[in-house]
């Protein structure tokens, strides 16, 4: 995997999230999106070659309202980046690890995705992802 | 701040997570070493510019025990490299940050190193890392 492209951070407010990683990272947000297919309203900081996404629910079945309602606050998931999504879904399947989806999927930031079940990653949700323009 | 160093995840077995790591990134862990003082065992890979860091407790009163006990296995921070650790810490608290340490303190990899506390960042334990290189 060629470095970790983002880490997703769920947060009750991107506005007041916002600000803070603003200062935090001493830079500006560079977009923000909505993603409607996952129920989220996104926003992105660069820190040199990786990216923070905070991640807002835009309903109360969002995987992101979930998340908070169950743990708070928090990174949600790391995302890393790789040339082949399909390449490496099949390398992690011969490995023994459980996709969340065995077909890529768009994801926000004009992304191709696939998502790792954190259970067989110590509790951490691996996102695998691919630009479009590969 | 110049990029993710690294990501530290806390978990139970640093054996079984190496393993599971290595397959998960196709690479090997290139260094396991204790920090005596913060009661941990780590082993760090990399990805591309970036670095995952398990870390498994070596002791009952070690912050990583504490932090599985209350949230189970999963991401326990998040490290930025900077270039002036002083300089940050200073910013940081003009932002109205919370730091864990006023001064930098040693961590592992040869790094200085200086946390910020997760009440103010969305519930993330940020940390700022020098290399004592620099």
């Amino acid at each position: 995997m060629n470095k970790i492209e983002h880490i997703g951070i769920a947060v009750n407010s991107i506005k007041l999230a916002g600000d803070i990683y603003q200062k935090l990272l001493d830079t500006v947000i560079y977009k923000t999106e909505e993603v409607v297919s996952e129920g989220v309203i996104t926003s992105f900081l660069q820190a040199g070659p990786n990216k923070i996404e905070l991640l807002e629910a835009t309903n109360p079945d969002s995987p992101i309202a979930k998340f908070i309602a169950k743990r708070g606050e928090g990174v949600h998931h790391i995302a890393f980046e790789v040339n082949d999504i399909v390449t490496e879904i099949a390398r992690l399947k011969a490995e023994g690890f459980t996709l969340l989806n065995d077909e890529p999927k768009p994801g926000a930031d004009n992304k191709l995705v696939c998502f790792v079940h954190p259970k067989g990653t110590n509790g951490v949700l691996i996102e695998l992802c691919q630009s479009n323009s590969y």
